[in-house]
């Protein structure tokens, strides 16, 4: 049975080395206890409970799936008492505030710990993780007494939270929402509607779940400026803070998924439950997307995560198994056959796994100090420095969670590739991350939605370009300064071509879009994955360039880690990068080509 | 409860049309009988079978899966009784010779009956398909009274056969096998060993299982040269013919995979089994490739099946589910919102999907040809006619199974992606197509194999380039007879530098090859997806070729069919083909960006 290894050695790297968050966290009131001595303690004892708790519960668990049963769900054995651990361990509260029972500590701490969580055990975190949407949204729109009710179990774990946003007809189009809520005469509502795919909807975890609901109030205008945000919880609260009345809210089913299995997607029944307003009248939805963007980034570690898990599974493998030989000549002529890594073609698949999963972090933690800075500005009530921050971290988030978790589905089966036939075998755990890691695609806005708010919203309407303008401006400045060193020179170069590229690119979309509206949605995807693309370039010129700088002062035995970052960035430049230039000509296309056959001529089957 | 239908519009726009099959059976001895009319019948009467037996048990095989019970596989429900069709409707000798019972029908016409069945339900195809290999390997390599004994019932499909290779030590590498078969002084053999992964290894559709398998003598030289093959019976046929004494070969577990859950793969187990010496001692592995490359296209058609199957429930899907506004305007304004197929992205998917399910068949046909030629060589016991063929076919082979199967799985992702989150629901049965297209890839020879048989073997070694040179050269010919038309010219001209570009490519490779053997194991994977992008634009072009015409003398009801035809390969040309060039850019990158890094310093966890 395979297990995860937390790659401490890795994000102490991009934290201390690359990205200097022991003096960002310095600038942050939330910083003050981050010194390094904490947050490296906090990592190991993080890293520890996600491999010896979380993750040898990862297959089991699969296995056995949820139950439903007399309307309750039951999680897979073992779950109860690792959320127990976790609950123990103070961890919900790790960046949550310290007047509700929060340690207080910066987002990104938070993100660090979803980052090992979701690694170990994608299922796993998402109960808790589901809960942190809850948190944030009461804390960010909750009246004082809501806060004070909820915060506080919340923060210990002891109560789950949900976000109960789709339905039937409905999941990216909100403006669908039909569920009904109806105003009592002592200020509640009574709601009324089937939610579908309630992620921890129902579980055996907690004492309580508290859902947040989009539903409409009576005579609500049509659409999305109708629909208004409510708490919902599983027990009503009693005067005591403590569990009071069942609430008319209740599980139908759970979903028959093909990954995430001991995750409890639920279809969640509001048979007249008693729902509380959070938030203004009618502007729920502005309410539940506050933070979006932050949210977005937590889903956008399901690329990184499992590329990591699954790469960790099949270097070993290759490493182990033995299998003809290498072109080059034996490598191990004392053994029946080569072991696989000493082939080319599975070092390619390797490595393209590593440069996803490294590139894919350096991309988290870069962003993750951003969101650090926006929740800083927040806690400090400075509006025009949230606005700020949001809008740095609004670009950048369609394209982590988008372009991220699409490599995450390429590295995760390329995982499962190196296995050959045993990749298939469920015993293996390869497939299981396959499947559980092909849902970060489609949830939290599929890859096309990404696409659409990257180019559509963040780029052309609000920025008119300026956002990719501010952005290569960063990363050409940077790439520059390292067009002296040899090692780093080729990067650089191509770095600095791409950046002139991203921008010319976006002029020639825009310019076409303003005479053809439909070449927004027709580019929008060769546009994200071109953008993610050169945004992980520039994370990997950034490692690339300390690894490069180490190796000058070096002599230790930290040079090999630091020759195989040098040798992972030059792999990522030479072998995966050239696919910038197919999205480039793919996007520049007509759209003729995608709308001139009528919907009823796409098929003559039949 | 989705369905499929057989797309007959397209396959006979393929055979009647583009590749003019009806001349081409006029060439063939086993072709007499294949008049147009017996053609159509046949894809009919194959159509509905597919259509209204095999699809409906598509998901609930999935769902109930294969189940061992004291030894003896039960298959869901449903599956013997749809196999009782099967067999009544004489699909199984279809290609065979008339002889042993066949209709003695050319090879492409037990092609397009694997393509349906395939499409509607790959699991259930498997258990005759594997049976075929037993057929096609007895056939070729047994002697008389093998033939005798086996064919008859095999062609019937009252008997089940096996190819029995792989073992827990060896997959790809089978000079490692180690079964063992000794000699009994009644000229048979006791075979002992362990093989894994055995398709249709046991199972409750047939009276009896013939197993073809690989095994070593006492005394056989280390290695490939020392493996023979060996026809072991799970019944000894007795005297007449029927079905005798149980043989000492049993299934000792059922793998428990991600997909194919119908199909039932085995771990079986030989105890001292009574086995019968096929073919010349130590050339086990020599026969049990013979027509290989026949049986690879068999594999290479998963990529399309698949393909196609996604493509219809998808559009379908598009077409009802309705999600937000088109970028251009509202296209249903009486609606809710616009259905999912106004959207660009989505037609972008979508036509990904089509472009593939239509190209890969055209490859898989324009290969059925040269596969037909072939066999009719080999009847007619012409040796120099056989290898001409052979190395034709080989050359493409390598490229239609792996590249197919790979964009396979690229289509049926996008299938999924088209249904959000609902698509990673398994009722819709999208992410079933997901994991049953899985294992294309890896089984039969992984990508990897695939790339370096293509690129190692039939390239460079075998032709050293030649195999390129006449292949493009026929392309090149047909490209330029279209460089005049107006709507062909653009992918004309593309063509036309792209083959160009696969001549260089391969002279550059075997030109740093000869200094660096790594060159080729490390440029396999990209001059396979490279070349498979070629050859696809190839069959694209023809397609256009063909509706071009039929619409500049059209006017009838059919012009519809070749306007999207045009569209497509417009779509191809100008979305999909770019992505060659990132292959030829990562193809010519040193070695040194795979090699460089030593294995034990791939990784710095823990």
């Amino acid at each position: 049975m395979p297990v995860y290894k937390a790659p401490l050695r890795d994000m102490k790297f991009l934290l201390n080395d690359v990205f200097d968050y022991p003096r960002h966290y310095q600038t942050l009131a939330s910083g003050e206890n981050a010194t390094p001595d904490i947050v490296d303690a906090i990592l190991s004892e993080c890293g520890r409970f996600c491999e010896e708790v979380l993750s040898p519960l990862y297959q089991s668990g699969d296995e056995e799936g949820c139950h439903l049963e007399n309307g309750e769900v039951i999680t897979p054995k073992g779950y109860k008492e690792a959320y127990e651990q976790y609950v123990m361990g103070g961890w919900q509260g790790l960046s949550a505030p310290e007047e509700f029972g929060g340690q207080g500590l910066p987002a990104s701490m938070g993100l660090l710990k979803q980052e090992m969580m979701g690694t170990a055990n994608w299922s796993f975190s998402m109960y808790p993780g589901l809960s942190l949407g809850a948190m944030n949204t009461i804390y960010l729109h909750g009246d004082e007494q809501q806060q004070q009710t909820y915060l506080a179990p919340l923060t210990e774990g002891r109560w789950g939270g949900t976000m109960c946003l789709t339905e039937p007809q409905c999941g990216t189009d909100l403006g669908q929402v039909k569920t009904r809520a109806e105003p009592q005469a002592d200020g509640s509502y009574k709601l009324t509607g089937t939610k579908i795919f309630i992620s921890s909807g129902e579980h055996d975890l907690t004492e309580n779940i508290v859902h947040i609901v989009l539903a409409r109030l009576p005579d609500a205008p049509k659409g999305t400026k109708g629909i208004s945000l409510f708490i919902v919880p599983k027990f009503l609260p009693d005067a005591q803070g403590g569990v009071g009345e069942r609430n008319a809210v209740s599980c139908g089913a759970l979903e028959k998924k093909m990954g995430i299995k001991a995750s409890a997607t639920c279809v969640m029944n509001f048979d007249g439950a008693t729902g509380y307003l959070i938030g203004p009248e009618n502007q729920g939805l502005e309410c539940m997307f506050t933070f979006m963007n932050t949210a977005r980034i937590g889903t956008a570690i399901q690329g990184v995560g499992p590329a990591e898990l699954s790469y960790q599974w099949a270097l070993d493998y290759a490493k182990e198994r033995r299998s003809m030989r290498a072109l080059s000549g034996k490598k191990e002529p004392d053994e029946v056959a080569d072991s696989l890594i000493h082939h080319a073609d599975v070092r390619r698949m390797l490595l393209t796994q590593k440069a996803i999963a490294e590139g894919g972090r350096s991309m988290l933690y870069y962003a993750a100090k951003i969101a650090d800075h926006m929740v800083e500005a927040h806690t400090a009530g400075d509006t025009a420095k949230v606005e700020k921050y949001d809008d740095k971290l609004g670009f950048l988030t369609p394209i982590l969670k988008g372009f991220l978790t699409e490599l995450g589905c390429e590295a995760t089966n390329l995982g499962m590739q190196v296995f050959g036939g045993h990749g298939y075998i469920r015993e293996h755990g390869m497939e299981q991350i396959v499947r559980d890691t092909r849902i970060a695609t489609l949830y939290e806005g599929t890859t096309g939605i990404q696409a659409l708010d990257l180019l559509g919203r963040k780029v052309l309407l609000m920025t008119q370009g300026g956002a990719v303008r501010e952005f290569t401006l960063k990363v050409a400045n940077f790439a520059r300064k390292h067009l002296t060193n040899k090692q780093l020179r080729p990067m650089a170069v191509e770095l600095l071509k791409l950046t002139a590229q991203w921008n010319l690119l976006t002029v020639r979309v825009m310019l076409a879009a303003r005479k053809d509206r439909d070449v927004v949605s027709a580019a929008a995807n060769d546009f994200l994955m071109y953008s993610g693309y050169v945004t992980m370039a520039y994370m990997w010129l950034r490692q690339a360039a300390v690894a490069s700088d180490r190796l000058e002062n070096g002599g230790d035995e930290s040079d090999a880690f630091y020759r195989t970052k040098l040798a992972t960035a030059e792999f990522y430049y030479e072998r995966l990068l050239p696919r910038a230039q197919a999205h480039a000509t793919s996007m520049l296309s007509p759209t003729r080509n995608l709308m001139q056959v009528a919907p009823e001529e796409m098929a003559f089957t039949g």
